[in-house]
């Protein structure tokens, strides 16, 4: 597939074909790009070993050149963008799939959703303890139900019923996430002995709210998509829902502006609706992906005490992705631009 | 206190008081306006009795002047919409509370949302099947919480620990939602029976997603506040989740543009982002409400096959309430325009 289209590239570059008319573009020159992130939070390189970087720039570049490929093969944005969060899904690294955090009640429950950018469909998944990939499941609810976002143990059903792979909860246990919950808990329950129910509940801190995976992709049909998949926030409790499964919140794509997929404090990125309203900038005043992104994350949400970071593809395959923590995971890799993988902030790169 | 603002206007009126600069605007004299909604749907003159006409005309009037009471007394918009949906709940004539229509499996689970236009705060509750008030929930949810959406089981236990009035699940039973219930699985187990999975999946029918309350209200500080609450959709599964407590898809509230409740067809709502994207319309592009909401109700959601309507006021006090089904439940009232309560589409007003 690859070699035929390179064939063709080279005859249409000599003159061998399409000579009376103007050569329709190949797959290979039309833009394709694909972005995607790890989570968002205080990422500093004081905080981080040489060894665990070197395992996130691994795994980060795997999950984009395996995005990338779908894309330069032909193939579709969502699959791309499904491919890239599936390999961060698998990845312990990450808070999604394998190595998602633990509630309050020392379980998991993940949430994901797609979009794709050309029709508006959309799928999601709330509160899912049993299915191996959440953000197959919320393709599949996407591609097989009528509905848009489905939640809990109606959710685990909808999956068993179309045939994905389940797993047990305990498939999602790793250590490091278990002694993160032991923290929080630690945290939580003094100030529970304080007697005030209202302060116990307002005591979740935005450092429990670490990480989540996403991915945006152009592909070379012109069709722009974005999904994202988390294990939500440590020590979630009260069946919490955060803005990954929330259309418009964690997740948008509209082919006539961007493909948004957002990390870190959901509920922020909810009352703002983050991921839309970049979009909306961008198709209703004409901004870049630049500047609408910027003014979102570091005009709207910081000022409100809101902290993470977005993803962003246009549909001419332009990338950008602002944060307003100190550091963010991300990749990304474009027909136009080289691979290149960050963690930090600008004044540690 | 309407006296004493009233006995204040006239002493403006005729000089006795602020003769040395221009008077402040007394509350009585500043907008205030509520719109509020009961569903959308194929409501039409010839399916309705003059009885049923007669009963919900009462039921849109009292939960319209419940909340216009809490205005014009100088109350906040978000009393205001509180105050006229739990008319609407407690009311069997809706499908949100009492009246709820029946899940698949023959119980209730009740969603709703509320958001403020000053902060841009929300909170949501999806899923919850013992709460009397879905929307006092929502609003705790806001107020006592540091989450926005919480769901089932979960919200459920944070509306006890804020000390809610707690329902057995067979309080939202009635005998008219349990008769279109048994419409439904029938029309339902004769696709199932085909062996087609994806088509009986596929069968969910417009028609069985009929019905969501809401209210939107502008008070004299100048406040916009806009809430949602639904039963949702006639035999529902999966733990489906509709537009009703998706903030940006069914309730959206921001004080430089407008607020918005959705009712219909919740998987296009969400899809569309359909209330934040009327709001994007008229802050980014400066359209009149009237324009943005007919845009997205008529040329967005149509052509794409989404039915249902909205209610929206703005930050002058203006209404407008556009739908693409043959008719919406609504009423609305400002102190600069009667109470208006209307049923049917245009042509048959």
């Amino acid at each position: 597939m690859r070699m035929k289209r390179l064939m063709l590239a080279t005859m249409v570059a000599v003159g061998l074909v399409g000579c009376t008319e103007e050569a329709p573009k190949t797959h290979a020159e039309r833009p394709i790009a694909i972005a995607i992130h790890g989570g968002a939070g205080t990422i500093t390189r004081e905080n981080m070993s040489p060894e665990r970087e070197v395992l996130f720039r691994q795994a980060l570049t795997y999950a984009t050149e395996a995005g990338y490929a779908v894309l330069e093969d032909g193939g579709s944005s969502v699959d791309a963008v499904q491919a890239a969060i599936q390999m961060m899904e698998e990845s312990p690294l990450f808070n999604a799939g394998r190595g998602a955090v633990y509630t309050y009640e020392g379980r998991h429950e993940l949430d994901a959703s797609i979009m794709l950018g050309a029709t508006g469909e959309a799928g999601a998944v709330a509160g899912v303890g049993n299915i191996r990939s959440p953000i197959a499941a919320a393709r599949a609810v996407m591609e097989q139900s009528r509905h848009v976002m489905l939640s809990g143990s109606g959710a685990e059903e909808f999956a068993r019923y179309v045939g994905l792979e389940q797993v047990s909860n305990t498939y999602f246990n790793t250590t490091e996430r278990y002694e993160q919950l032991q923290q929080a808990l630690e945290r939580l329950r003094a100030r529970e002995a304080t007697g005030d129910q209202i302060a116990f509940e307002q005591s979740w801190e935005p450092a429990f709210n670490m990480g989540t995976v996403g991915a945006v992709a152009l592909d070379s049909h012109g069709n722009l998509a974005a999904g994202t998949s988390t294990g939500g926030m440590t020590a979630k409790r009260w069946g919490r829902i955060g803005d990954a499964p929330v259309i418009g919140a964690g997740t948008w794509a509209d082919n006539e502006s961007c493909a948004v997929s957002a990390t870190g404090h959901g509920e922020y990125f909810i009352r703002f609706h983050v991921a839309a309203d970049i979009c909306s900038r961008v198709k209703y005043q004409g901004k870049s992906i630049a500047e609408a992104g910027n003014e979102v994350i570091h005009n709207v949400l910081l000022p409100a005490g809101g902290t993470g970071g977005v993803i962003i593809v246009d549909n001419k395959g332009n990338i950008s992705m602002p944060f307003n923590t100190e550091g963010m995971y991300r990749a990304s890799k474009s027909n136009s631009t080289e691979l290149s993988v960050g963690i930090y902030g600008p004044e540690q790169q």
